[in-house]
């Protein structure tokens, strides 16, 4: 039997080697009339002439062969399995890269410098443990895998790496082990992808409320790794939120933190593991809250005049005693092309439509700076009614007003397709990729300004039409997150010109008060300004963690820092 | 000008060397007509008869000579000022423990095994950067100290320390910088005093909302160094989600964390200095979360029928929509304590309490069981009325009956008095001390009759009549905190005796699932349970890090870990 073969008779799936998401699903704008004029406007791309790329045939890619030597594929093998080790370049290529940009732009134009000499498919702890010591008393390097959909380059082998590298494939180890339905927490294994692990604990009644753009193809492990966070976050928490017990596979033995729901015992290991991106081993079960399923899942869809107002809408409720499940705002421009993506409304609903346009119109509102706001309410019932009147009472004062819960499923529907667009545009030859922040409520405004600037100086430099929108994702405290998306059209040099967009991006997030990234973590895209965000000596102390505990590197080297 | 004179003019003032709080105020049972009855049958403690020891003289303390070199004083004088470096015996006595019960019985019976040999007194973030560097180049040994009230032995030299000691006090920084009203955020030095940030605070209409028992003798600083937490916690948040920026001393520079209300940058920084006790730094500043004063801020008591359906009730509300400030119960013992500690009341409240207890027993209570519980509602005035009554709703499925707003006030007023019983206590031959934990909601119950059965086997293996009560403190999805406080009557051998009774305590956390401490740190006394409670790769790990942060083991050696 060949590795595929088992990999698949185990159930564990890849997104397409080029490409997001399964095989026969990508984005399409038949039934979407208003999307090809936006497109046009917003990058100058005409759609109904740019002829789209065939996805690329893998005998065009060129692998490297595998350094691996025969010993190691030995002693793996002896603990995983002949038929759950392998050096076939097809699984060898689907795990070299995330799915981010650059990983898609790299692999398109058969851009592999380094891919993993092996993969691994342990199928339990110990396996994993048996690797992870195997790994590094060969002097190799391991790379944990999960879902594949990191977007920091979290996954790829350095260029430069002459050891033999492992890329450890998580996808066996996907049980939900235990519900202690007395304490709302789970045991579950780290490979579990998100519908998996939901639809187990629903069998039981409950769910973890995680649900990242990625969710239908990222792991559990992959989130606590790369500290992720969801869109129901402002009620269950980021994942470092979630998160209460680990299991962590490191050189010699078995990481064990207990579930605790606090705990006073020096610096947080926990906090340690979420984010480190395997550089401190490979997390194998965390125990998780879960919830029960809520009664009332609701989101309800808003309209606010401007950015401004929005903004400060999402800040009062945030400091209210109101408590929504989700808070979300896009700008203007963001609101522009969730309407333009809308299927064709028809009958009452366009006739609903127009005349609601027509109303705004009427009381002087600007139609190009109406930004759309998602507000989620969950619980029982009556608790999410309240909430929402608490919702609505602030929306109100700040000028904006409901619009029901129709676009709202909508958005609800359509909240894990959007990275099948990015495909869409790149097989057109156009880039559109995401960077997100968060900040103190007072640099909110001041930071979009600094981005939305610096991204059109980018885009000046050159010389190409972008595009630029924003909405905010998730409120805290004393702050949110902010999530920009961009777009152009690629000249010649589609790396050199993302390169210029992305760092002007990030740049200004910097200067302007943000942290490099609110959710989607460092690998090598972001490490450029972890001094910068974290402070010289942060940097230094980070790197002592990192050199003490794994002295030979061997734990997915050069990721968040270079050291 | 002598050292103590500056310091005091620069407005820093220490506890008693030999106790708890300021001179001049201690426990008294003058108008608690039920407390010496209350002490004779818990601990077989006579206090008509049991005469209290004189607080010590100074002049009976031997301190050994400083061994600090002279050069060492000039550099650090250079560096804060002559008047603000000394080696003054009473000051090294200030800054050789904090105040545990092993603490005060040590220094009560002039058992200083090792002081500090110098202490400085740092006006500003810069002398502290400089005093650490100092130090580390020196060979010498750092220990911030902040107010000095830690129980887990986190601030005395090691007994075997030969290097020179130097003592850090905070005291001088203490002032908040500035608050970004637009974020609730504050930005403050680390050495404020809880009553002093609070009044800085209120002048601008702001709160931190963190109470812990300590908070009139104890520093921001401290409680981030220690994970503390405070009775609004369940409202407010553990330390741990208030801290948002941070500025550490550590040896080379300054370690800087902006304040964000989250991020995805690797391991947590923020969560590794959380904890740390000064093993990897000197905390000078530290932005948190602050709050508009509520408008209304009410603790409500409550009474169940027995602890199980009180911790029941508990978990009840920390599942549902409601969103209390406090949630508070103690068992039948600790309730009866603190009825026993009640000002002798009089005219209609004797009457009306005689008249619930009466009402109760016909209803078929048993009066020894009752358990009290304080819940606490804060925020706009509608909101806690709707708080209350969820709760309320809760309570009475669960069978507790409110009992009004009149015990909780008391509560409120006597929250921050009771250290000063236990050295009321200790000046008659006893002991009163305090252990912490939490684990999820499923092992409380197992936990807690874990424990107190543990403690009555180390009663009775030392032969002594004692006595174990506690109290549910914080609430969360998952789990709670369990705080108990354990009294006897020393025989021959005090702290031999305590070690029975305090490692019988401990070991019964880790053996039912809960952690080693859930808010009062670990230092030298719940180091020998850190390998149980993280794990034996957790120890390691925390080591590494240890060691690779501070190669020459000069900042605050041996706390936490042995390494």
């Amino acid at each position: 039997m060949s590795v595929t073969q088992a990999r698949r008779e185990s159930g564990v799936q890849h997104m397409k080697w080029w490409g997001w998401g399964v095989e026969g699903v990508g984005f399409h704008y038949h039934d979407k009339p208003a999307f090809a004029p936006f497109v046009r406007f917003a990058v100058g791309l005409d759609l109904d002439t740019a002829a789209p790329v065939e996805p690329p045939a893998f005998e065009s890619i060129s692998v490297s062969p595998s350094v691996a030597p025969p010993e190691l594929v030995s002693v793996l093998a002896a603990i995983v399995g002949e038929d759950r080790v392998t050096d076939d370049d097809l699984e060898r290529v689907v795990h070299t890269y995330g799915k981010s940009l650059r990983d898609l732009v790299r692999i398109r134009a058969n851009r592999i410098e380094r891919s993993p000499d092996l993969v691994v498919y342990p199928g339990s702890e110990d396996e994993v443990q048996r690797v992870v010591d195997a790994v590094v008393a060969a002097n190799a390097v391991l790379i944990p895998f999960g879902g594949g959909s990191n977007i920091a380059g979290s996954l790829e082998p350095l260029p430069q790496e002459t050891r033999p590298v492992v890329s450890l494939d998580m996808g066996r180890l996907r049980r939900v082990l235990e519900i202690d339905e007395d304490s709302g927490l789970a045991r579950i294994e780290a490979g579990a992808l998100g519908p998996d692990l939901e639809a187990q604990l629903a069998e039981r009644g409950w769910t973890l409320g995680h649900f990242p753009d990625s969710f239908t193809h990222s792991t559990l492990g992959g989130w606590v790794a790369t500290r992720s966070s969801g869109m129901q976050s402002d009620k269950y928490g980021d994942i470092a939120d979630i998160v209460r017990g680990l299991h962590v596979a490191r050189p010699g033995g078995m990481l064990v933190l207990r579930p605790l729901p606090s705990t006073s015992t020096g610096p947080s290991l926990r906090e340690m593991i979420l984010g480190s991106e395997g550089r401190l081993g490979v997390i194998t079960e965390v125990t998780v809250q879960v919830h029960r399923v809520p009664e009332k899942r609701d989101i309800y869809a808003y309209f606010f005049r401007d950015w401004e107002s929005g903004l400060k809408a999402m800040q009062a409720i945030a400091e209210s005693d109101a408590a929504p499940s989700v808070t979300r705002i896009s700008d203007a421009r963001e609101s522009a092309f969730s309407l333009s993506t809308s299927k064709e409304s028809r009958g009452f609903s366009k006739f609903a439509q127009n005349a609601l346009m027509g109303l705004l119109k009427r009381r002087g509102w600007n139609l190009d700076e109406i930004c759309l706001s998602f507000i989620g309410y969950e619980g029982a019932a009556e608790h999410a009614k309240r909430q929402k009147s608490l919702v609505d009472a602030i929306v109100k004062k700040h000028g904006g007003i409901g619009v029901g819960k129709g676009p709202g499923v909508l958005y609800d529907q359509k909240k894990f397709d959007t990275p099948y667009l990015r495909d869409f545009l790149l097989d057109r030859g156009a880039a559109g990729d995401v960077s997100e922040t968060a900040a103190p409520w007072s640099r909110l405004k001041p930071l979009y300004d600094g981005v939305v600037a610096a991204a059109n100086r980018a885009f000046e430099q050159i010389g190409i039409k972008g595009w630029i929108m924003c909405h905010l994702s998730h409120s805290y405290h004393s702050g949110a997150c902010l999530y920009f998306t961009f777009s152009f059209v690629f000249g010649d040099d589609p790396l050199g010109e993302y390169d210029v967009v992305k760092s002007a991006v990030q740049q200004a997030f910097i200067d302007n008060g943000g942290t490099l990234s609110h959710h989607h973590a460092v690998g090598l895209e972001h490490a450029p300004w972890m001094e910068q965000d974290v402070s010289k000596a942060g940097v230094e102390l980070l790197g002592d963690l990192f050199s003490a505990a794994d002295p030979t590197s061997a734990l997915n080297p050069g990721k968040i820092l270079a050291r």
